[in-house]
């Protein structure tokens, strides 16, 4: 059987690892696949660069568009990136009947809906496991081989920049400037680290994974997200000192108002495994009722791990393009039409545990007025941690970890306290999840 | 359309939880699967407690033969275990045109070949999910997520009973026997424990791994197998001090000479993800040439985790029974035809580093005679670790960590330190790898 030929739109970083894992373990690629599968065209407004990586294995064009009307193109893969000219070619691959995969998680969180419809729509598939997690391939094990669950909870660490940043600024005692600029010496974080450090890359990938988990349509408008950048080395400090470290986590949790889609610092038990998990590495939480926790655990960024997902979507439509379209897997793990309308949920009423940090003035009383302000809240106290006010100071933190509480409470609670004259400076406030 | 109709044979524990998880999960996983999925037939020669178990919601029979007899009937999982009636079953339920869902290991490791030869005969599908590391979608990751990759090797962790004692061990100082017992009364180990304990277990599981991994037939014939009954606590802890934790690992590794696939007590570092699965926990580790290092972590046992993975199977089936039988994803992850005579390497081949506890005279020279033995042998030493004697006493430990060798070279050099007049008891050998 002729090798099936695929159409490459966009060949930087994972561009030239796809094309080169595909050159390089052809034969492998071909023995798994039951068929041949090549890269034979390449479309980058950087011909130049293009060409460089390909040489004359492939054909090299400007223009996208080329390669979609391409008719000896069975699948486009969409390495673009954005929101914009990314998702008008593949609604237009899609309208050419080829069938796309794509690394873009900004797109499908926001564009999903309208995508993975033009798709069934023309009867292809669009394939997305380079979108959450790299080379992890975490959407087959949400779309396929959790099937038999109800999934109560993910929990992932889905962005290695901000890993690695909080991995540094632990271990040597850094602060977050310090460690970002570190980070983009070494490639780590990109010149422009906005989307990374803010929490919105992960909250992508968050939202991908909610709509697999729970078969919700994707809502990145409606996720919480808040990034690292007002995270202080004290607050990692105390967490280490009552077990805990701080992660970037993107949670989506079920509960019984609705889902819970959210993406902030998050304190994690130090024991757990994916508390363990340091540098650019990722990893993810699924819980479900019948399997109980699971973890995926690898690279989620970089050339060749991004690469490998890219290419494990190029085999799996390979074996399995010929199948009825209403026989494939669904592109959300749950059939189109049984999706549910399934509230996601304000952060208000977000359920989790807490770790406050009180400046406040050493004087009599003042842990009394705060542990009756929480009192009052039917916010209960797990531990409470006080450090002696250094010698000349008058002011000393206190730490204190709750019990879970519904997040709106938590707000009115820290409002009342945050008015005490004896609390001196603004209190920080971060999640803790105990992922038991 | 009509539900999908299932026939089990055998409902004890893992039959059961995917009868209850099937039938509480029924609508999540029919959203999922396009198509409901119901157990209609159960066979199990104890009828009574089959009724127990399914009410009048399935037809119950003591002959499996009545269920692969209905023509009503899509799909047939194999829970009965063993290599005798489970085979004959398996293959009468292929040849009547079933697709068939196992959690059989040891009769895919030792049948496989014969049973996928005649499910691909036949058109039909074979699908075990549930045969390696429970809940833990691992065959799936192995054949669909990784399919870029040229494998280099696997390790995992894919025993729970062996796990959970060397935990046990490690974490209260107690011997084999004591913790085997308590493991037992616990439940995490059957009345008799052989094939756990013996690695025979671990070693079915890496002999499909093994096949997945490299496009190899399975032999398990050809596995090494060693268990963890001589394992003594002394070297745990020397492990321990020496920044290692022992694990009975499962090993499928590519080298030079063809494939290593061995199970056995392995130091690994301690700070690897992998040393702190603890308890009744599976991982498994899987190195790609394009991924790098994945890591997949759950629950390897149990009633509802492992029928998380029967029912993945189901939903699978369901989805995909319908395409072109050429075109499903195959078996062993590579094509059928597509599979390689790479030779499965004698021990005596096998790459890897070694711990050495010597039990030596308290005398001059001693380790130099040890030293001069491995240098000239061409085994060269990573760390040494020697323990004063006791007061009064007249041996030591010589603990020695080496850098990787071929286990022939070894072996040689542990017969002729072991002729040493200054060691004074049987030398205790343990492989080492450092999972990187």
């Amino acid at each position: 059987m002729k090798p099936i030929q695929v159409g490459l739109l966009g060949i930087g970083t994972v561009g030239s690892g796809t094309f080169n894992v595909l050159t390089r373990n052809q034969e492998e690629i071909r023995r798994r696949a039951g068929r041949g599968i090549e890269i034979t065209m390449v479309a980058d407004l950087n011909v130049e660069r293009a060409r460089e990586v390909v040489g004359d294995r492939a054909q090299v064009v400007a223009d996208a568009r080329q390669v979609i009307a391409n008719p000896d193109i069975d699948i486009v893969i969409e390495l673009i990136g954005g929101y914009g000219i990314a998702r008008t070619l593949a609604l237009e691959a899609i309208a050419a009947g080829k069938h796309v995969v794509t690394a873009n998680k900004a797109l499908l969180a926001v564009h999903g809906s309208e995508i993975f419809a033009a798709a069934r729509e023309r009867g292809v598939m669009v394939a997305f496991e380079a979108a959450v997690a790299g080379g992890i391939p975490i959407i087959k094990a949400l779309r396929e081989g959790l099937t038999a669950n109800q999934i109560q909870w993910v929990a992932g660490i889905i962005n290695g920049t901000t890993n690695f940043i909080l991995s540094e600024m632990r271990d040597k005692g850094l602060d977050f400037e310090v460690v970002l600029k570190e980070a983009q010496r070494l490639g780590y974080a990109e010149a422009d680290p906005t989307f990374d450090i803010e929490g919105v890359d992960a909250a992508h990938k968050a939202t991908l994974m909610s709509a697999l988990a729970f078969g919700i349509p994707v809502q990145f408008d409606k996720a919480h997200v808040e990034g690292i950048t007002k995270l202080q080395g004290a607050d990692i400090r105390y967490a280490e000192q009552l077990g805990y470290r701080i992660k970037l986590l993107g949670i989506a949790r079920r509960q019984a108002a609705g889902i819970e889609l959210r993406v902030h610092p998050t304190l994690v038990p130090s024991k757990r495994l994916i508390a363990n998990v340091e540098g650019a590495m990722n990893a993810v939480m699924v819980q479900g009722d019948a399997v109980g926790t699971t973890l995926y655990y690898g690279k989620g960024a970089g050339s060749e791990p991004t690469a490998s997902a890219v290419i494990a979507d190029l085999v799996d439509i390979t074996r399995l393009h010929t199948a009825d379209p209403e026989q494939r897997v669904p592109h959300l793990a749950f059939q189109p039409d049984e999706l549910h309308a399934t509230p996601i949920v304000s952060i208000d009423q977000v359920v989790t545990s807490f770790y406050l940090r009180l400046r406040v003035a050493d004087q009599k009383g003042v842990l009394a007025a705060i542990t009756r302000i929480l009192a009052e809240s039917d916010i209960s106290i797990d531990a409470v941690l006080q450090r002696e006010s250094a010698e000349g100071e008058h002011s000393t933190d206190v730490i204190i970890l709750t019990h879970e509480t519904v997040e709106g409470r938590m707000r009115a609670a820290l409002t009342q306290m945050q008015a005490l004259p004896t609390v001196l400076a603004p209190i920080v406030s971060l999640r803790k999840e105990e992922l038991a």
